[in-house]
């Protein structure tokens, strides 16, 4: 079994882990920190849990994390930053579902997110945690920056393209979707039932801290700069982001469909829909799986991807024990076998 | 393994089976029916199945169906009579969700469905699919008639109050919400998104068909008749049913908390909250639980009792497989660990 | 025209009298104060007041207020208590939508407030402002209480019946059921998306605030002690409240329908459904409009009334206007037109 | 006083109509037909027009219809091809809300629509009901094709780039998110609130029939072929539309705010947001406002307008009366004051 401590349980990618975790077959849980909640039962304020676990709420302490064979963190930003190192150094793997060790690039990080970066020495050894990409280096792996919601739908969408060099045209778009559950547990004004339900808006549209993480996984992929524009919108529902990813590709005479179902042939967890395709973000809600489809309009030569899933498992929670799953040389699908709960 | 069968499989029971039993560890799924649909994959009805089923639907034929072990009825009302008689012939055993043995009084039934029993021979036999009272009854049975969705909560959160003979008053009221999936998956304008959500109301104020149902139960229990109003309401959801449980009991000094966690400790799917608590259908969506909170206003002599389920999984299709778990001797939670889906 | 100011625009029901006031044709807005949006134009807040309106956020000033002919209180409890008596003293009438002057027994405010209450001198002249009890006291009232939510609906459902002297049973529950803008637009978890939406639940079921409220306005009508339980419900939509209400009457002879018809036959905001009606909270979503239904099992005695508003209006800012209709001798259903939103 | 009929009233776009219509103060409504319902009061079908009308559905009858001084049709697409010429022919005017004269070109109506177009000899008079492009023909005209939702929302975003010829590149995507009213009030299982809430999907990928309509209008005012790519999505919500385009444009140095802000100056029903502005369609809910903002990123060269509209209102039954009210010289807002109902 193995010993899993998870560092800030209070939002909903830690209430996720713990709803994956509770019946994942190897897992033993440990250790699960709040510093606000310290001592309550965690199926105190999750009651979904209660007959699971009866695990309580500590303060984080790296002793008793140390014990651990895996930390996640399911913190805001900045906290693995000062966390993972001493983490690390227990002999601990850490696997951070925040924002900390997604950019390579340190600069980068902190121009996005307006603060030093607490850990420019731990980068060379994260690895970023999209399995689809990366699942030799996730094996090796000590410290894994699970993608953010939004990036793992737009690349999953965009790679078969970008790693045969599809596109000779730069400008592509994402028009991506998301449930409000994406803007966290936090108490705001913008994502109460009575402001967020029956309606539908844009945001962020000046620049959103996906897009860097997106444009560095693309780049990555095709191998030479890519011009992205991302715009991400608040809709009314509680899980589940739908990309609407755009590319002009005039002329492109490949089969697409034949060139999505190859690369994703092996993956337990992208699923290529049949041709002619719409994916509902509702056929994957609760699952760790990624429902693609893509559309060629020859005769305007536009390619249109469609790209969903559940954006705290696929999008964090479920992607983060699939990465452990790799990481430990468990089943790739161990406790991740969940149906969508549809209706 | 034990071999499974579903008549009717196009509807919200239907797909809630197939969600339960694809990952339930002792039972392959042999067929599934729909006249409509012979041919078609399952999984293109309901792609949240995608990968974990390639079973197709088929015309309902007796033999197929009696090669099974057990075979689940998840039909409208009327076809189990017609049916269930043949099945039980071949040897199988037969789950049947829908109201066609829940009554035993034929006559009954005849007033509240309109039409002729179909099977009144039957009916001896047909044992009342409700472990926490039944569950005896169960392990012998080879035809279990599975509660409706109202009345498992209802009677749950009543049970301990008959049974303990405390309500010298015979009014008792039963306010039910019940989430727009117990309408069935029909086309109706009713439960168009556009009229049923951002609304509430009660409906079939005049009498609904699970009344019986409840009197029946209730009575049983209880020992004497019972004088029960019952309002079912419509609520802006997909899953879910609350139900507020009124039952004036003037001077009753029993530690009414203690009575229901001693009724309920040994019941794997029913969880008495603590005291002052207000369960969420939340914190049961997507899993057989109900959970119960008892409240007594002592200065009035009124209690409250506060019970929610899942009506697609406690209130159907779980239940069905909690049913099939003890009639074939297995870990009566095998297939139903799923945690609810929070947020 | 009638010169308007409004403390405390922020909220709700803020909003919700701006949307009414801003198409009143007998009205000017003079003022809208808020301290924490001081100089914000109230568009920019609110958009959807955009070309409406340009009047700006000021800092409440008794003065400025003052010269208003009448002011609206939009505010939490406890700030009418203070700055009431300085307006009415201008000679300004005050219109309070709070529940700072509903209770006429100070001892009782203070204990479900949970604080003195700041102007127990006001209660003498302070009129509870239910058009359909109080109309010719409303006409002279200098300060009006406007009724709280879920006591609009209960007491317009249980009138007829406690006016009447129908009711021998003492034991009267209300069960209601409110969307979520009932908790105001504070920012508190339990008001998100991600909580309140897809789930039902009860709360408060110990003792609401509103309880004794109700219990005042039904003991007047009744002119005797009533025994209420009161359980209100939290439901997933952002506007409306049902309230189911059960009155036990074994014996009752009159024909009730024609009695609720009778007594609201001159009500120009109070309709009476057909018989065996089963009104929707939408039917009077965004109306002033109190829809009621009234049904009588008599083979148990047990009255049933069905009681649907918009908690926004008819609950707070449509009845506030309502009575400043009567207390400038406008029509009653000046600025009210409103028809419900539907679908 | 208008004297207004409406063929075809028991849809969503009917109920709409008369919201609006029963509270216009130039308005008298004389008849509402439906085959299926003839003889029910309309109230009965809405119960939100209780108190606002005593219309009773009626068979529709060509010469009734003709006493009428405008005719408004609120059917499938199909009927007013039939019906129309018989009406005009009486004198009385024709609004039609459905698709049958929206394309200029017959030919294509047939490609799309499948079916022979019914009345091609009325298609020279037919004019394109969108104000905002064609108020001196509306003034002028005896039918008015009133425009489709998804068209309204697109053009008025791409006016005013299209206008000043502003695109060099040719390739235009309108990313459109619809609530389910668009689907209408048939009882189709797509349109349950089971199936549609919680979810997201794109549709109709492969051409959606607004698609031609959107470009006539779109090569109007480019007064050239347009490239566009639309694609449609269905959102979990009942009202609104949000339509974010996007156009390629490097090196355009235009201020593309300033000439959004010209181009609907003086327009009553075009808001231009403030810079950086991210419009929700809640700020239009049940108002006949369009609400645009538009983006720059001048470092890629990439517009990005965000147009969100009511799509029963600006989409349908609001644009309709507003094409009314210039057919007849009325004040263009007339009975189109209404605010938005927001929360």
């Amino acid at each position: 079994m193995i010993k899993v401590g998870i560092v800030g349980g209070t939002g909903y990618t830690g209430v996720e882990l713990l709803r994956i975790l509770v019946n994942h077959p190897d897992v033993e849980l440990k250790v699960i920190t709040s510093r606000s909640e310290d001592g309550l039962p965690v199926a105190d304020m999750f009651p979904n849990l209660r007959g699971h676990t009866d695990l309580r709420f500590s303060v984080p302490d790296v002793q008793t994390l140390g014990e651990c064979d895996v930390v996640f963190f399911a913190t805001p930003h900045g906290v693995a930053h000062s966390l993972a190192e001493d983490i690390l150094n227990t002999g601990a793997r850490v696997i951070d579902l925040s924002a900390d060790f997604r950019l390579q690039d340190a600069v980068e990080w902190e121009k996005w997110y307006g603060q030093p970066h607490g850990a420019p020495g731990l980068l060379p050894q994260a690895v970023y945690g999209l399995p689809e990409v990366n699942r030799a280096q996730i094996q090796e792996a000590r410290l894994i920056a699970v993608p953010g919601c939004y990036p793992t739908s737009v690349q999953l969408g965009f790679l078969p393209l970008l790693e045969n060099n599809l596109l000779p045209e730069q400008m592509l778009i994402a028009d991506c979707k998301s449930g409000v559950s994406g803007a966290g547990r936090g108490a705001s004004v913008g994502s109460l039932l009575c402001e967020a339900s029956e309606s539908m808006m844009a945001y962020a549209v000046k620049g959103h801290r996906h897009l860097p993480e997106i444009r560095q996984g693309m780049e990555r992929a095709a191998g030479k700069a890519v011009n992205l524009t991302f715009v991400p919108h608040l809709t009314p529902m509680i899980r589940g982001i739908h990309s609407t990813l755009y590319a002009q590709a005039p002329g492109l005479a490949e089969d697409l469909q034949a060139l999505y179902e190859a690369r994703y042939a092996n993956e337990p967890f992208v699923d290529v829909m049949p041709a002619g395709s719409h994916p509902a973000t509702r056929s994957v809600k609760g699952s760790n799986v990624c429902r693609i489809a893509v559309h060629h309009h020859t005769h305007t030569g536009q390619v249109i991807v469609l790209s969903v899933i559940d954006n705290l498992v696929k999008g964090a929670s479920g992607q983060a024990v699939q990465n452990m799953n790799i990481m430990f040389g468990l089943a790739e699908d161990a406790g991740l076998k969940q149906v969508a709960l549809l209706p």
